[in-house]
């Protein structure tokens, strides 16, 4: 960074306070990663020629997590990393994220490992903190909105029939882990990581868009719902091979079609060389079904014959 | 509306769940307001030349309101003025708002209620709902991020030496209104309106950039407490001048110095025409005090002599 840069990125002197002082001690957490914070709101340049993305996302104490799962670095961490991930559903390069955080008294103390983990969440992808709010509050609540930019963002609307439809990673993870803590078990650490570290697919994505992908979403309630969403805005229908779901060790397939919070991406596209995209990313790319005319909807079929798909992950059903 | 723009802004299909229908009824509601809603962000096209601005602002139940002051449509209406009050403070012009609503079950048969006074605050400054996410939680919570785009945005660190400082408005009211209701009376409905419906000055804050104002803050902490972060960003010294600051009726100045949530506009400027100004924008414009060098912080004078500032509206401590 040059010097010019690191004044021109420096944050602005905030006044005193105890509220202040707080916000002082996760920007020095967030040292070099937290820009220009300090105004009433942050200002971000839009490359000429790219348009802005925004989305904003939520992770309540409760409903999304709970204490006895995860410690605060990871709380903050998969916050982040799950807004970060619809930015990779619209093939979109992060600008920054500004975090709202309701605090509780009681997480005071665990302020600054949620800060690190924020901030390696945005790290992770090159993503600045641009601004913030703190609140007080009786439950342990954050809200990130991210910001990014591209030229030609993807869209749920955009898959059309005769387009293969493929899955990046493997899946089933954060659900299997979900089922061991609700039956009082520890999960097995790969199911764990997969719940508490996902990874925002922004490079893979945006190889997937390079590589003519024109439908595209991230799994947050799970592959089926998430599917029935595209289904639904292209007006198409969906057909996916449960025997071809990429599966993490030690889960079934539809309890894989029907995990949620993932935050792997899923295209629809021409017929893509899988095996030179997981040269370049590192990343298995699986091709899983197809995108056909007919009644709009999500169709699971396994040798051929239709089965029923699972009810999809819904937060205000499941609680 | 044209019927291109209207297919342009048209909302995406969701696909079904008990979440999904809710969030058509939101949709609903907003009606025209709400545009191109369901994908995985929103799109947005900052005019050349101008910079985007983004501001989160998080209002919870029991922190920021209590439900036994307010109804649901000042709740939604509130929450979405007081993020876009963060544009005006910085010349901004609104281009969108992104909505994070935690809903507890018992406020569910009040989601259009809520929905209605989010529109409204949005509308009233012309401003589209672009996003949102939904979530289930134990406090009825509100994560209103606004974007906003500038050609030169106003800062908090841009006050100088020998500029006047003007603020918006009348003072008081919000800090009446929540006196009356924790001593159990019912406020006056003057004092009760300025808490339940403050109205972002936008208009306002462009004219005041365009008549040389080199600095602003939003009243949101308090007048005393909100110049203080004007102060320390730019380095100078506030003085005040207690008895010039425009009062709401039934109101004592250092009442008014240290009252919260106001959503009025402070700047710092050259000699502005207060009287053209209120003829322009139907809104006063008072003259309260002046930057001068010195001390970085703000001192409160009456009749010429300093007296001693009240501490600042901080919900960490008031709690």
């Amino acid at each position: 960074m040059t010097s010019q840069n690191a004044g021109k990125n420096r944050n602005i002197d905030l006044g005193p306070g105890k509220e202040f002082d707080l916000v002082r001690a996760l920007l020095t957490e967030w040292g070099k990663s937290a820009q220009r914070i300090g105004d009433d709101a942050a200002i971000i340049t839009v490359p000429e020629g790219e348009k802005l993305v925004v989305t904003t996302d939520t992770s309540v104490e409760g409903v999304h997590f709970l204490h006895e799962w995860l410690n605060h670095f990871e709380i903050g961490y998969r916050a982040t990393a799950a807004a970060l991930s619809d930015l990779a559903a619209m093939a979109a390069r992060p600008l920054g994220i500004v975090i709202a955080l309701t605090l509780p008294e009681a997480d005071r103390v665990e302020a600054r490992a949620l800060a690190v983990g924020i901030g390696e969440g945005a790290s992770a992808v090159l993503c600045p903190i641009v601004g913030g709010d703190l609140s007080a509050g009786k439950t342990l609540s954050l809200t990130i909105t991210a910001l990014g930019a591209v030229a030609k963002p993807l869209s749920r609307a955009g898959a059309k029939p005769g387009q293969r439809v493929y899955v990046t990673g493997h899946l089933g993870g954060p659900a299997a882990a979900v089922r061991a803590w609700r039956a009082g078990r520890e999960p097995s650490s790969d199911h764990r990581a997969r719940f508490a570290n996902p990874i925002p697919r922004i490079e893979p994505a945006i190889g997937l868009a390079r590589r003519g992908a024109s439908s595209a979403i991230d799994i947050s309630d799970g592959l089926v719902s998430d599917l029935a969403h595209v289904a639904a805005a292209s007006k198409v229908r969906i057909e996916i091979d449960l025997d071809r779901i990429p599966l993490v060790e030690g889960v079934a397939p539809l309890q894989a079609a029907n995990s949620g919070e993932e935050y792997e991406i899923v295209v629809t596209a021409p017929a893509i060389d899988t095996e030179e995209f997981r040269a370049e990313f590192g990343l298995a790319l699986t091709e899983i079904g197809r995108v056909v005319a007919g009644p709009v909807g999500v169709e699971l079929r396994e040798q051929g014959r239709k089965v029923n798909p699972p009810p999809g992950f819904d937060h205000f059903r499941n609680k």
